[in-house]
């Protein structure tokens, strides 16, 4: 997959272990496909998350996360998690995703997820973490996609 | 603890199965956390959330979830997760949570999340889920939280 | 990858998910993996571990699972999980599995696991399960890996 | 719960997020309830599993895990998790557990495992993890449960 500075899509076949009583995915597994797909554009534009060789050393957690179920997916159901930028501030990157099944008829959205992080560096006086802004290197490979496939 | 038609306090201690290699809480763990307060509140207004006993059968997937994440968790630290109804609807409930560290000087609180789950039967024609309302036995014992609580 | 009645070999990459506060991959990681192995062994003999279409419905609880832990393995590594059948047994399947680090200087085992499953259907007289022989049409498409593979 | 040298009953009740598409739950929640129940142990004789004021620093990596399946469990169904110390080595430590549901017409014995856990340090010539003898305090709070009770 060429380097997208705004996109990424992942492919994951839904696990056993992901699933539930209720015979479909449990929610939780699309906040770990989402971080799984967050994490795979890192690679793609040619870091990991676990940033290494900055100077002081940065992080990545989650200030917000949140997901809207249309459909349900099941044991070994093929899903696509299509991640756009939407926007890269100073000191966070908010992305948006759209899931869709592959398997079945045709490609359906099952559902929309939004993740927001932020950079931050532990804080040497109090152990605590304090936002810090991206490293230019990192912010200039990344940038918001185009608002029609936001809206799409 | 009473039955209180509108609230329901689970305390919960991290699980070193819950962190992550950034040493705190996986931010999915909180999705479960709220997920383990509803399903203790069905059973603090006498009902499992794996509802039985009702024709047609009835299940109870999301349909929206949510959180925005403030402080850390670390392992050991004890949490709790303050469920509130923020609105029972004719065929879904909405539910607030607070997430309160309770170890450390003072209790703090940490996170806020959202879940929106809808009342659905599984549909004979098609297989799929449908909306269906509330059966009047459940619903009767949920109510919305005073205002003041869900402002606080 | 061709079908190969007694082998599959299943490339993971560790997930951020996947790691605990000790910045490693979490044991129980380990033994999700291993399943995910089999099920993935199942396909390529052309099943679903989720097997429909026998009567009665058949299913594969496990009845043994185990792992030996040599070295850790950590976030973003590339691993190998080597599923040999070590046994077919009329009602049971045994598996070996040998997992290996392939980033680094030269692969590396770092961990061997065991699965033993077994075919059951679910009991019509007291809602148990019940062991039942393997499906000859799925039995004929397993065999024991050669015994040099199996101690290497 | 007083302090024994070499058992701790820990009762959790099956989760919602712990059950998987066969209505039970998955197996590799067995090992997060084990490991759940080692760090409560830790914790009645004075000490966290984050071992902490020790130099050097030690970790408690598994070595070894397994478990024997003989009754599936349920969401909502209560399990004790009985956790025996089977032997203390110099540099390891060695449990069994037996797993009990609670709930139902009689407790049952569902499962059985082990673990074993390996005291180490962090090598600082290679990063690596070596093998250290138990700290004195922690060891001498720890001993192998009477014959009688390991082989029930």
């Amino acid at each position: 997959m060429k380097t997208v500075p705004y996109e990424y899509k992942l492919i994951r076949q839904v696990e056993f272990s992901d699933t539930d009583m209720a015979g479909i995915a449990h929610f939780s597994a699309f906040f770990r496909y989402m971080e799984a797909a967050e994490h795979a554009f890192f690679r793609s534009i040619g870091y990991s998350i676990h940033t290494q060789g900055f100077d002081p050393p940065i992080g990545w957690p989650r200030v917000h996360a949140s997901c809207d179920f249309k459909y349900p997916i099941r044991f070994e159901d093929t899903v696509e998690i299509n991640l756009l930028v939407r926007e890269r501030a100073e000191k966070r990157i908010a992305y948006d995703f759209i899931f869709r099944k592959l398997n079945g008829t045709a490609p359906r959205e099952v559902a929309r997820g939004k993740l927001v992080v932020a950079c931050v560096t532990r804080d040497k006086a109090n152990g605590g973490m304090r936002s810090v802004p991206i490293p230019p290197e990192i912010a200039g490979k990344i940038e918001p996609a185009p608002r029609d496939l936001l809206e799409s």
